[in-house]
């Protein structure tokens, strides 16, 4: 066990982010930071603070932070100007919020002279490796504490009774074992394990939380238009909105129409496949009406470009690669491609589907005058066979080969 | 005008390709050979044999094929094993039925000695590149002729007066301009042009033919399985179809549930954007089902390598390179994934939706005992540490560069 | 024939662009502007002011330009940063230098008003692509003349026979063919055609200009040191030159010593083969040290998506796409990952070859700690047991599956 | 420790694997199994066999094998077919010799009725991964034993103690500590480590052992023909030589010539960047050779998808992940490509240089009619303008939105 002095606390103020701050001081004999974050999970942050103090904790050791409007300004938002989408499916909504922990973390062990961090995520995630990741990059030198690879508490009893044996409380709800493992931000709420557990099964409908059941759903469709400016939607409706509350009243309005279910079996960083059962009601609209945005906007190259980059940018905010150089280097390429992305799409929401029914630009890139069956002076058709015969000599060099 | 002795014209026994026959007569002075296909378009094929004969087309000159197994086998299961989307949304209906009208129109010309083909593709859209690159890569020396591109008949009074002057049948719902232009076969129908062409302006219901509005659409669900062999769809519910059979009947359930409808605005290979409504109902549930196929039977990084090159693909067909070699090399990397995806997968069609609810497998990757959060013997946690560390190593040494 | 009030040439004072002015006065009955660019060919621009001058252009219209220096700080040396060569050879000599001269022709054009632009190019080229993308990107409105398609002038019996008619000078050495087709500029000189067109033949001495045959360099190598800084050479042996004057230097020491000769078949964008012998001394020189020097400073994944996107942005420089927006996204990429590439590197030139001897930098990611084999701390073995189990995961579960 | 019965060892004969040979039936109470190749290392495996049996090794349980015809049909040639290289430019000497070694080794684990399989590679380098990915994806329950990561003989004194104590006959060369480190085989001999750790000084000389230093090459070129039949090489100046013949053969005749030397910083999967120095003789003429053959018979956009493909299959072969399912999708990919590569190219070699004088092939897709200067029939010139018009077109949507 190596020598660790201060260690900053990823703490939800749940049972097990308890189980793990008392089994800090035990283990290591160190000084504990605890860090709650606001990312729009929607739980209240005070009782985390309140249960840090009665487990000992100094005040000046207490971090409470809301972060909600920088997690959708500078995670969300740069996400989905690349389309972003883990498999076919996944919108990572989990993914997307581990690099800001870490980022904050390790911010917090600086001002503290904290050094070690400490996250609660198990050894079989993607989570771990998203938070220890982040932690390296920004820290290379940081010592990082994962209790659930270290510790033997590892059944459901061991933990109950360490808790009890260090005067931990316990909510009845934490008696029992949970049905399901939850995650939740405001860009989504993940459900995995127990129940889910066979891919064959129908997930239960209690699993889900944040939508409405498209059969639950209002007869009578929503309409909504969002407005982009630079790859970024700025207002619905026409009403400005931040970055967090925008993306939550986009929730609200796809929840309500049953808008943004998923149930995948993915293949994690660490080589299984797991399934899950993911609701991102606001991000599932803000994907659809980014598209529609980008088609009248982005040039056809640069769009196809940013298409075939995706499942790699993807793939590495998946695996924990937010603070990656390669990263960085995608995320340029993908804001480049945005100065034009400016306009407004016109969406209707009806019991699970987001439609478009309109887009506008003053930088739209369609021209009606090219494609109108009319007659036209802007097009001169014959051009297409100079074209097609330069494009086919390639081909037929080839089929005389054959 | 170059010398032409035969051609062998694409017919569908329409207005637009009996005028082209006519002025093939007039302007070439060869003889017409016509080939008119059952591509699951939903027309009767016998009106356009009379037609044929009725315009003077030699009995041994006139050909009709029922193509739809073909179709299904060769071109869309191929594609769909491939999960092609173009531009993220557009399911390819119309780019996969070219390949093969242009293959069977070079095979009637070798068979009848012809040296010329025709097709009645304007000179403004993809699909007079799709079949001149088919014609071109298959028969190299092949002459084409593209009317649209080379007469004076520019507008539609124009080919009125043509066809009265020629004696070519005029239907009552010819007489009128068609409020926008349609393809269809088995796999979908689109519509584009006239009062589609404002992007912003909501495609009008009565543009949609093939499926029921998801607002009409029954407030019962519909649940389906689909079993796979090999990548490709071999029964539903049990019972084994053909593969035209197949999607037929895909067609059938899906366009009862208000599934497969896609308003989009797509860049054109020739270089403008246009606007397109398309359905493609059977599709649209086969792609999830066969995606879904995939998350259990497919090694994550043959996975990722196909979603990485999946949008190159989709372009190649979209731009009418099925013929090409580089087609046929991604199609040898598609194919060797598909071996062990094989197994069934279980649907629920709601007003619109395509809901996965179950997929399993005999040659599953799926293992329950990796990812159960019991304690377990086949996964050591502390694997995940070594994992980490290495993964992080460069990503430590570049923070200290920084 | 559309109507031109002015037109922009690009002139170099030959004999062709000579013929071409007369022709564009003698078609278009328009104004002619010259404009002659010195981008280190290696040619006195002088003469062509004068003949310019002799051929009836006003002095006000007669543009001489040097710019070596924007040649090699704004193209070639962005491009040497992204590694490109084009089909695994060819370092784009010619293809860089296109862009600049388009958009030089386009200002001089917005200066004087010309509604026109006109360049020598033949019709079977990829040089025709490349300055004719470069205009329409940089003013979608302009009128491209390209001689070489219009005219019939398509001998050189018939071109001398204009010449002469219109009292156009013809030096002794045109009134022959050469035996092949030459372009130069700064960063290469290329040869194509005629004796060249049978590529199983060796191609003749003669033909290369700017390098000394292998065979005939000095016996004993010469050692240079190059300075990097941000991606981009800055020094030689510690003396700092501008781009220009650092690229003139390193051609002058890879001339000498026998290195950066080509002979590579290729395919040309319009659709064909063709074989061409170039020398690009002291680019071949660049490349090599350019990638030592990322070698040591650039991250591994960095590198890798560099090495991945390099085949792509090297045809997209090929094709002509220099000013497309999906360009200016790789370079976005590319320049994004040179914060860091500073150092040194030093070379060994002997007889065609180019050795690195050695690199270095003051942010150097290669650490001696973490490879010596020695006994060490700051790397644990152990870890590549974890390391290698969960990379390894996958393949068990699909080798289980066969 | 577990539980281990029969161990199959890649067994050298040298010192480091006796040690080891003694250690395991020491650590693991088991019965050994040696294993000892020729890949063409350039040693004779006789006096491994009789060290073995010294060991005391059972005459069943070792295997000594010739697999240079393998090594070089199966595994170099369908890696050259793909133009394989790392971090644009290692050949991946080492790394393509590591799957058969696995697969050999668990083929005589099922043999032997073995349950564990060990190597000798250290745990800091890539071949511990390549071994191991290798044995579990061919045998995925497998016992893995890599002595280096798991016993304390981490010194050389150590080492030499052990073996000293267990009567394993040490030779005089090997008491002091090898300069640096040297893994061979037919393809290429490697050197890193100890006097070449510093990646500013160059290399000694006497670090090469297959090539003659350019300088003191011969005077006068070598020439050579070589041809193909479908991507592979099958003869040398017109004769037919076995794969490992013909490698051997080039292998002379680049090493007379100075030709194959490459001294680098790469990166390793581990992730830290290491100092090689590489002799790669006659894989480096077979680069050249193979690309010159590719450059007459393979369609352009099949070489081009090639190239970009080429860099990630380069690294999962420098990764270890030989066997698995991403690599060989890749494969069937690049084999589709090499049906029509065939023919035959000239090779001058001169000190250090190769230099691809012509090539030629009854395939050949190059067509002197296309690209001559002279009037022709075969290609309208006029085409090009449509072709560029058309490309163009998007250049000027997105030209007017700037």
């Amino acid at each position: 066990m190596s020598d660790v002095k201060k260690v900053v606390l990823a703490y939800s103020g749940g049972l097990d982010t308890s189980v793990i701050l008392k089994w800090l001081q035990e283990t290591y004999g160190c000084e504990v930071v605890t860090f709650t974050a606001d990312l729009g999970q929607g739980e209240e942050l005070e009782p985390a603070r309140r249960k840090a103090e009665m487990l000992g904790i100094k005040p000046e050791n207490i971090y409470v932070d809301d972060l909600r409007e920088e997690f959708v300004r500078d995670f969300v938002f740069p996400m989905f100007r690349a389309n972003a989408v883990y498999e076919g499916e996944y919108l990572l909504g989990t993914s997307i919020a581990r690099p800001l922990i870490a980022k904050r973390q390790i911010e917090i062990a600086r001002e503290t002279g904290a050094d070690a961090v400490c996250h609660g995520a198990t050894g079989k995630g993607n989570d771990q490796v998203r938070f220890e990741l982040g932690y390296y990059a920004l820290e290379p030198g940081i010592k990082v504490i994962a209790p659930w690879r270290e510790w033997d508490l590892n059944s459901r009893t061991k933990l109950l009774d360490f808790a009890e044996k260090h005067q931990i409380p316990i909510a009845k709800d934490n008696r029992g074992e949970a049905p399901f493992s939850v995650d939740a931000n405001l860009l989504h709420i993940s459900a995995e394990g127990k129940v889910l557990e066979d891919p064959w099964e129908t997930a239960p409908e209690y699993v889900h939380t944040r939508t409405t059941a498209p059969e639950d759903a209002p007869d009578q469709p929503t309409r909504v238009t969002i407005d982009f400016e630079r790859g970024d939607p700025v207002a619905i409706d026409g009403q400005k909105l931040s970055p967090a509350d925008l993306l939550a009243k986009l929730n609200q309005l796809a929840g309500d129409n049953g808008i943004g279910r998923l149930d995948i079996v993915e293949n994690r960083f660490v080589g299984m496949k797991s399934r899950g059962v993911y609701e991102t009601p606001g991000g599932t609209i803000l994907l659809a009406a980014h598209r529609a945005m980008e088609s009248i906007t982005l040039d056809r190259e640069a769009a196809h470009l940013k298409d075939e980059l995706m499942p790699r940018y993807a793939k590495l905010i998946y695996n924990g690669f937010w603070w990656a150089p390669e990263r960085e280097m995608l995320q340029a390429l993908i804001d480049k491609s945005q100065e034009h992305v400016t306009g407004q799409v016109r969406l209707k929401l009806y019991k699970g589907n987001v439609i478009v029914e309109g887009r506008r630009s003053p930088e739209s890139l369609y021209s009606q005058e090219h494609v109108t069956f009319e007659e036209d002076t802007v097009y001169d058709q014959r051009d297409a066979e100079g074209f097609i015969k330069l494009n086919a000599l390639r081909l037929r060099l080839s089929g005389r080969q054959k």
